[in-house]
């Protein structure tokens, strides 16, 4: 079984490496957004393309297992959306995003959103190409899960501490959350956000400005 | 690859089976708790052992990635707890409850509470020997995520809304959300709870007793 994991790990790799290339050749800078499912990652992108308003080309891919609901409400905002269902897989794999990149239409230099299924273990393991994943915990969720789901905090570059509109109703200690999640990655940036109040929208943005100016350049040498 | 997948699910439905018939031969009524990381099941089972005060001998089997956290906070209620630490793995397998229940000391006629690596994806598919699988929703997870992760919802025989305390504070529509776990399975009971105002929790151990004493007369006959 080891031998299995290794070669389907290895055959994944390869081609998020040329994801990876083909991504860089453009100066897309494309993030892996992970999260449990209901974290908000999808009000967050909505709101974040509504915050961006068009001044840098943006679009979503959307892994479910199944349905293309989210995919819709990505549409709504005049962002181009690509729906993946996994039926039974439990992540996104680098040849699905392989497979979908050609088929969107992205612009030289533009923002590419890839949503994952919303699940704390398996994506972790599949490098998809992205320049960086996103970790996105709810503070619904509770502190200990930088602890217990590891792999996800130490794979990821930035957490957004996200849903902290409802910190006022909650038990729930931000600092312990986040010396737990550094506790796993002593590098990890943390933004605490909330789609529904835009608390941190701003310092996403410029987290995201600051990739896309990186990625623009990393073009132009290339 | 398929092949392969269906020699493990084989295998553990065959290790399932016999986890199964130990377990009815003592009377012990055993619930598999599935459901996204951080939507309160352990809260749910601390405040369960509370309510039963004893009055039922019961036991806890805690899968996690990393971390006794969750086996801790079971202790601290008097009851027995073991910990299985799933490491890279994204679900707990019939093979590790089958290695835990020799181990547990579980009396007959016991209730087996075994909450599963919190992921609405994996633990699906794998039989552990249980009666029932028990899906935890939150109310913090938004309506679609039965549709979205049809499967768990589908295997599993008790959906518990749950964090239903925190309603007032979220855009979330209760009926919608059961009209869609009833889509995916339209035998689902349904039980509003909260581990936090108590809300659901006479009903939910009513239902535990009427599985209780199902397992006692199965023993009985057996």
């Amino acid at each position: 079984m080891l031998k299995i994991e290794r070669d389907i790990l290895g055959k994944n790799n390869a081609r998020a490496a040329e994801n990876r290339a083909w991504l860089r050749a453009r100066g897309i800078f494309a993030l892996n957004l992970v999260s449990s499912p209901g974290s908000g990652k999808t009000s967050l992108l909505v709101r974040t393309l509504q915050a961006l308003g068009g001044r840098v080309p943006a679009a979503v891919i959307e892994g479910d297992q199944q349905t293309e609901f989210d995919a819709e409400r990505i549409r709504a905002t005049g962002a181009p959306a690509l729906q993946i269902n996994t039926g039974k897989g439990c992540h996104l794999d680098a040849d699905m995003v392989a497979r979908a990149l050609p088929r969107m239409a992205l612009a030289d230099g533009s923002l590419l959103l890839i949503e994952n299924v919303g699940n704390l273990v398996c994506p972790a393991a599949f490098d998809l190409g992205e320049a960086h994943k996103v970790a996105i915990l709810s503070v619904t969720e509770g502190e200990d899960k930088p602890l217990k789901y590891p792999d996800m905090f130490a794979a990821a570059d930035l957490m957004l501490l996200n849903k902290v509109d409802l910190l006022p109703y909650l038990r729930f200690d931000t600092a312990r959350a986040i010396d737990y999640a550094l506790r796993v990655n002593p590098r990890l940036r943390v933004i605490r956000s909330s789609a529904t109040s835009g608390e941190g929208i701003d310092e996403w943005l410029a987290w995201i400005d600051a990739g896309l100016a990186a990625a623009h350049a990393s073009a132009r040498r290339a």
